[in-house]
């Protein structure tokens, strides 16, 4: 075994833009074997230049293949990109390996452009942390756009996509529209939604339908969300996010051919001005940092009650449990008290 | 306003399987001023009688309607029957409102069927927090068997589902059976697989393609899931599931229609049998109480957080790192430092 390269070594590369390095100190945050902080910690101050653009949707709408082809448009006016795929069904995560793939081969050998794909199966804690870190490392690393790609389904995954700087919803005809558009998650989330497979029946009803809602000041697809239910961020989010003053565009693009994503590219380049004069590009920088330093603590609280419990306690709890000796919130209780002192 | 109902009064009703008291139980729990431990503790020692059947699948697939041609099928044995649906595009939890909602209308009225929906939107450890307490809750009303679905995309949501007694997945054709075939978070908690939809095109296919997957033992899905990939859970779950032994059936249901629903009764019947000759049942009630244990704490540590830290420190280092003056790892490690003093 090639003796492993020296963590400074890694990270002094790593900023000189270095591929290689990059794509092993990505795999090292992964691990968390205690370098994560390290890493990071070193390469902090390089970051905060890249624009982050986010990209969620549903199974089945096409996301990836428009990642693919937003990459070409970026590559084709010399931008470097970065893409992190998220999402289990990708072609860059290795899901979707039956076909989708093919279409991403064509980045192969272009040193413009870095994929990496990130297991979703971490535990959702272990997930966030692990793409909050390698976002970080993928703008330290000077790319000039870096693309987030998360299923839309999935809390702790829409969370990942919704932070970035831009956030574009994929969406398509077909997949039942009416449930996709209101979605309540991924309504409340999108700076621009792309309705893909554009030449499908049924695009322009899903685009209608988008438009409708976003007419109505999202109040109306509010209402029917909230019917019967509690919904906590709603109106308070768009606050936070600065979403308020920015038009959110409903574009068509069939990403197979390319069709539609320069008009996406440049929604996102309008995005990015506006985010600038704005000040939300700072008001969503900020919101994902408090995003990032809550989970680094839940984390940390999560390996100092492993480390501190005896391996013992936990199963004896759960063993009290079945036999209805105790119950979960008393047990809960006796391992915080543990915890404690 | 009336008066609130006093809790006491509350867990009294809901014992003696009132469908308001539990319903509003549900509701404070939800809420969780306080009042879900006591709740909880006061029903726990009635609980682990009912058969706990979680119901995962893609958006599209068609398990709301599956579940709802399920409720009629155990009503039809006069079973009674517990809904808890924390999909965000299902008919019960208001997703789905134009149109799959009627068909769930054939239910209301019954007073063997209860169905209580969950929004998604309170952060991914709040969600399993409420539905574990929910569950509980309905266990100890008496209902012979409660559904739990979820939409079978995003960890967190499907880790909800894989808890339960007996797991099904719900496929369908025409939804890229590929993508949807090979997601390994699905592969690995599946106790039966329903291909809805059967009626269409594909179906047959996509029945062939699972069935292959199952007789390589998993191996081969797993295989191409590991491709350039960490996975923890994999192997070693199965073990701990007790998932050894039981050969896991690859049903066909047209749920619109109510075709081949009751051959998946009877698959989740025979499932039932199985757990409980071979233990299984004994080892998924103490994973499941395990994972309650775990968000329970999680939760508190958190709660803890926030009411020891002073409302400044947060936002004040968030802006450190905005101004590269502090990075992540280190405002965590001051946070964490604060709570521990």
């Amino acid at each position: 075994m090639p003796k492993p390269v020296p963590t400074q070594q890694l990270i002094d590369n790593l900023l000189r833009g270095d591929r290689l390095a990059l794509s092993r100190a990505i795999s090292r945050v992964e691990d968390d074997a205690g370098e994560a902080a390290r890493i990071v910690q070193a390469v902090f101050a390089h970051t905060g230049k890249a624009h982050l653009i986010g990209i969620t949707g549903a199974p089945g709408t096409g996301k990836s293949t428009l990642v693919s082809a937003l990459v070409a448009s970026y590559r084709a006016r010399g931008e470097t990109v970065g893409v992190l795929a998220v999402d289990p069904t990708s072609p860059f995560s290795g899901g979707a390996l039956l076909g989708d793939r093919v279409r991403m081969t064509s980045h192969s050998g272009d040193a413009g452009v870095f994929i990496r794909s990130m297991a979703t199966r971490r535990g959702t804690g272990g997930l966030a942390k692990a793409s909050a870190d390698a976002l970080l490392l993928l703008d330290a690393a000077g790319f000039d756009r870096i693309l987030v790609e998360t299923v839309g389904a999935g809390q702790a995954e829409i969370e990942i996509a919704s932070v970035a700087d831009s956030v574009v919803v994929v969406e398509a005809p077909g997949l039942g529209d009416e449930v996709q558009a209101i979605k309540a998650g991924l309504l409340e989330i999108a700076d621009i939604f792309a309705v893909n497979k554009a030449d499908r029946k049924g695009a322009a009803r899903t685009v209608a339908a988008l438009e409708m809602m976003l007419e109505t000041g999202g109040a109306a697809a509010q209402t029917i969300f909230h019917h019967g239910q509690r919904m906590e961020a709603g109106a308070a989010a768009s606050e936070i996010d600065g979403r308020d003053g920015w038009p959110i565009p409903v574009l068509e693009t069939v990403a197979v051919s390319g069709g539609g994503v320069a008009q996406l590219r440049d929604a996102l380049e309008r995005h990015r001005t506006w985010l600038d004069e704005s000040g939300a590009r700072v008001a969503r920088e900020s919101r994902r940092l408090d995003h990032m330093l809550q989970t680094l603590v839940q984390a940390e609280m999560l390996a100092r009650m492993e480390r501190t419990l005896s391996p013992g306690l936990r199963s004896d709890l759960v063993d009290r449990m079945q036999r209805r000796k105790t119950d979960p919130y008393s047990a809960a209780a006796d391992m915080v008290k543990k915890l404690s002192t």
